[in-house]
């Protein structure tokens, strides 16, 4: 089977996925399309989820317990929301053989490796830390996508313990998804997403809940508008998950926070001033910076494709 | 002419619109396709967006002067940005005839009725507020479209001088356009937008601005996704145009700006103490109340189809 296959491309014999969701339900069907694995099976809280997952290809198989799922894998994706995962990786810990490489698609990662370290043991240097930068709104199997991450990044934030050929692995799998292959130390990982993504989210969340806990609530939502729904379309995202997610990076998250309020107390205070040019100065820097950031997305992205297939 | 008309539709004479950019523009546009207009005539600052919007088929004529744009027109918009409001008042009020009905477009009322009253004097009732909500991010005639208003609000903030005939002629050209009328007192007009539009450009100015000036910004931005994107995305409209917007709404930004800093007080205090429950009410509250804002959105624009033409 391997042969008629690009060099460097990987053939799974048999891939576990615990939580068949949005995020490990996509990576099983890219997996899948790109005739990289050859056996799913799924492992979760919900029966209900994972016999959904089977009807729609996700998987071929539910394991009948962890141990199954564990022995003869070669690798075994935690996707599950990030507060789940020291339980799930104590699970895995007894029944991990030689040979089998784990990894996870948390969305913060200082907290994942404190974790596996005390969880994992002497088996750590099996386990790859890692963060997919892609999803929507919607959770469950069925928002489930073959094309979820094509041209996505996937950030790795490995471990002084991990094996070169475990990182391939791990890389190899997600670059046969359609994902670009990143490298980060777990701080700095956790560091930039809280400031480009969990505290958007907090800020997003807290917008509408304070406008809905308002005595003229429902006439202040009649009048919201697109560039409304656009600022808030984060805050329809899964509150379990991303109460996790800000607790599991609550230190980053906290200083993300702390230059934000202190950015807003500058700007209260060019307004109190009716300080027009600062208040530009801002405005201006900002739609400037994103331009220059939309710009070089598009950019990116146009070279991939020219580049690419 | 009147006569092929529907009952209660309105034909223009003649037009003049002060600013030919996207919102004066766009209003041209629909009310030549509606049939509901003979002569539009553009005044502004800048000649060669004036030469464009005549290029375009926005206008038919670039008024030579003030004077000119304000005698004979049944109705002038003025559509410039908030700040320059009082000064274009102040030169329409000495051409300004009985018959004629002045309407502006400014998205903050409070501040466009008390230049009104400073500038109009005895021709005060002759002025009538309004406020079309709709908008892109790109500015000028070339932004313009015929259809921008459909299914749009408009509040008109009436004044107790206002005659109902004015306000209804007001009303039939943004009928005309296709938008949908609502009236609210000029405070209440203000501090709803403050809350559900102001606000929110004001907060995703900061965040790219606090951004943009961190040492890493670069490494920063290369990790920002579709959340990102979306967040700011009003982040990209025009610095001038909301500088003015949110000086021009201050009393209202300031008091919605507090509200907002305590909603973040209180969700740090819950960060740092770890509380996961508080946290999580906050998201789901959040989630819960943009879930039934956008059911309730949908549902009114499925009956507006289905109840229209």
């Amino acid at each position: 089977m391997a042969n008629d296959r690009e060099p460097g491309s990987q053939v799974f014999k048999r891939i576990a996925i615990f939580g068949v969701g949005l995020i490990g339900g996509s990576f099983a069907l890219a997996l899948k399309k790109a005739g990289a694995v050859q056996q799913v099976v799924g492992v979760g809280r919900s029966l209900a989820s994972l016999q959904r997952a089977q009807q729609l290809g996700i998987i071929d198989q539910i394991a009948g317990s962890v141990e199954d799922a564990v022995r003869g894998s070669d690798l075994i994706l935690i996707a599950a929301p990030v507060a789940q995962t020291a339980a799930i990786l104590s699970a895995i810990q007894p029944h991990l053989q030689p040979g089998t490489v784990v990894a996870d698609a948390g969305s913060t990662k200082a907290d994942v490796v404190a974790a596996a370290r005390e969880m994992l043991g002497d088996k750590l240097a099996q386990f790859v830390p890692a963060h997919p930068i892609a999803g929507r709104e919607l959770n469950g199997p069925d928002a489930a996508l073959t094309d979820l991450y094509v041209g996505k990044k996937v950030v790795i934030t490995r471990l002084p313990e991990n094996a070169q050929a475990d990182l391939d692995l791990v890389a190899a799998a997600w670059r046969q998804c359609g994902a670009i292959i990143h490298y980060l130390s777990p701080a700095e990982h956790d560091a930039v997403f809280a400031s480009v993504s969990h505290l958007p989210h907090l800020l997003a969340y807290a917008l509408v809940d304070d406008i809905a806990r308002k005595p003229h609530a429902e006439r202040l939502f009649q009048y919201a508008a697109s560039g409304f729904r656009d600022f808030t379309r984060i805050a329809g995202s899964s509150p379990e998950m991303w109460r996790d997610i800000t607790l599991a990076n609550r230190e980053a998250m906290l200083q993300e926070l702390d230059s934000y309020t202190g950015q807003l107390a500058r700007l209260r205070a060019y307004l109190q001033a009716g300080d027009a040019a600062a208040i530009e100065a801002v405005y201006a820097n900002a739609q400037q910076a994103r331009h220059n950031w939309i710009t070089a997305i598009e950019s990116a992205e146009k070279q991939r494709k020219d580049g690419g297939d």
